[in-house]
């Protein structure tokens, strides 16, 4: 999608370690009007495949969750990442690992929200080693529910974590993608 | 707001310890078509304060706060609970002490988003004690940014967060504000 491609270039900044960083509109201060833009597309691509629910994760694909939801007219149910004393305790859980953190955590849905009456749409902002979606997709699969596929603000295209799930069998959608990254710049696919 | 008292009602429930589960619609699962009617009731609140910002603080404020920046055509800046590697050292913080999970976390908002030219709605699903409200307007107060006031889903009017912070002077407009509640129902004032 070339407004997404053109804003991180124009707004992204590559640190060493390979970070993206996109903090300005994508993950920390959230481009609202650019959200809007990425949800119709994503609503275009996923149009035809009566979705009933968004699924995401906690904290920085909610934005971008709750705004596509709207496009579809249908609630978002997102992953917690800690057991807090208002979960409750009957909950679908998925092992992730966090590069940005560097440790694991849990991936927690409480069992009355997600069922096999369900046909999901995945989204979140980054995809890279796949660990998030990884464990959304699993957490579906625990419920029963149909997964219509993965809506992705950015992509990083040259980690394994997409292709590894496209392999298996999950439709994946990623309005940018990027083949590589430096120091210099961001190239896309 | 009829429309929200109706609902805490119909789906809410009372558990011991005087927490309200409100996690079907409110902070797991997000009805995101309710959300668009509290949003519409936020802007109309504040449709002459010039905001240009929303504030709000992870995570699950994040998706009310998405939907009623959409709105105001603004974007969100959300508060982060723990320092990542992604965020900048360069940040305002504030102490939140998490009744939730019994111990205090840091607030954290990057320098970069926000100034003196902000003139801020602060947007969050619960308040209680105010701990979070406080927080996320002494983050505001560093930066110099104005804060118009704050929309809040729904409101523990029977305990003290609320009216202290509007003693202090901050505009608070919460939708649902519970006056007393226990296993047998809610009231509200």
């Amino acid at each position: 999608m070339k407004l997404l491609e053109e804003r991180i270039i124009k707004d992204g900044t590559v640190l060493p370690g390979g970070v993206l960083k996109v903090d300005c509109f994508l993950n920390h201060q959230l481009d609202i009007p650019l959200f809007c833009e990425l949800a119709k597309e994503f609503y275009r691509l996923f149009a035809d495949c009566n979705i009933n629910k968004i699924l995401t994760i906690e904290a920085s694909g909610l934005g971008l969750a709750s705004i596509t939801a709207e496009r579809f007219g249908c609630p978002v149910v997102f992953a917690r990442k800690s057991r807090t004393k208002n979960l409750s305790p009957d909950v679908y859980s998925a092992k992730v690992f966090s590069f940005t953190h560097g440790e694991p955590y849990d991936a927690l849905v409480s069992k009355k929200y997600l069922s096999p009456a369900d046909n999901l749409l995945i989204i979140d902002d980054f995809l890279a080693m796949g660990e998030a979606l990884t464990g959304l997709w699993s957490i579906a699969g625990q419920a029963g529910a149909r997964v219509a596929g993965a809506g992705i603000a950015i992509e990083k295209a040259f980690q394994p974590g997409g292709d590894n799930l496209r392999k298996q069998g999950l439709r994946i959608e990623s309005l940018a993608r990027i083949a590589s990254m430096d120091e210099n710049g961001v190239t896309f696919c």
